[in-house]
């Protein structure tokens, strides 16, 4: 398969749930025009967008909305449930764990570890704060999928470099840092500053 | 200037911190080669996002590591302080109300805001968490610029409007639903659920 663009794959999530809208208000079909302007883009990009992935709808009759919500899902590897774990009880990874839009989407938060003594044994939602260091042997019982990193910048890459040992082949970053994984990890970063300077660059360039 | 892709202005954040980097290690100029090796993509990207903005740097000497690290900020609208507002205390939002990778980038968080009785009053950091219908209050006192959504789906609207009418332009939302505010206000929405589908699209779709 060609190689997908961040921005695309985002698209195709936001498709997703604008379809789980119009399903939920009863429509069975719907056209990419339709789609586009819940999405405020332009119908060509939405064709373009589901193009990468094969043949969908019926000229003139546009798409079944069942059928291309199951299409996306599968596409985006939300037929299956993925196993998560949370390295960093800090504020933002404790809240991330009890955040109940994970698991609406299939991300089973499965374990949740931390280095500090102090945290470790405590009780997070209905979880026990584990040390860092049972990740691997966690691991080899029941492997996770994701790790969310929360841990402050300095340990980040210690703490990937951990879960990429324990088997854990994505890794969200929360930390302002950039870590280096091994190929096939797949890595996403979010950076709740940077997300702010994109809005002071809208504020600061108007129009 | 005409309109520049959410995707760009990611890229320039990107460029602002690895030039502090190069900074920080003592270098006063840089090509557009190092920078793209950096961020792991072309220099013909990088002198095409920069050439949005007039020209940068002498040709054969590559930029100026301060210079234009100033023109960055000017351009992201960093140069000035940008006065920040959380509205919604849940997890989410008290874990932001501490976050100090806002303040070092010139994000003043300057009032936190509830509806719940059992919240209002409570202190998170230095605040005392007040009721969102203070909001429009404060604000004539000192008015926020961007507010940062962290409530419910269901009540986000509502507190955007109610942000809008206090006079703020930049509405950065967390709730997963979709938002509308009139122009010129500016939204940016960060969905964690969705962040963690991409990684799903990447271990789905690998290579």
């Amino acid at each position: 398969m060609k190689h997908i663009a961040e921005s695309t794959v985002r698209r195709l999530s936001l498709y997703l749930r604008y379809l789980e809208e119009f399903e939920a208000r009863g429509l069975a079909t719907i056209s990419s025009t339709e789609l586009a302007a819940r999405g405020r883009t332009t119908s060509a990009q939405v064709r373009k967008d589901l193009s990468f992935f094969g043949s969908f709808g019926k000229r003139g009759l546009g798409y079944s909305v069942p059928e291309l919500e199951k299409r996306l899902r599968r596409i985006l590897g939300l037929e299956r449930e993925w196993r998560v774990v949370i390295i960093g009880m800090g504020k933002i990874g404790a809240a991330l764990a009890y955040y109940s839009g994970f698991r609406q989407r299939g991300f089973r938060i499965v374990g949740l570890y931390d280095d500090d003594p102090a945290k470790i044994g405590r009780k997070v939602d209905s979880f026990t704060i584990r040390a860092a260091a049972d990740l691997a042997r966690d691991a080899a019982k029941q492997p996770a999928d994701i790790a969310v990193i929360t841990v402050p910048a300095g340990a980040a890459q210690q703490a990937t470099d951990a879960a990429v040992r324990a088997g854990v082949r994505g890794i969200m970053n929360f930390a302002p840092v950039q870590l280096s994984v091994p190929a096939p990890v797949a890595l996403r970063n979010v950076n709740m500053a940077m997300e702010l300077e994109g809005l002071a660059f809208a504020l600061t360039n108007p129009g």
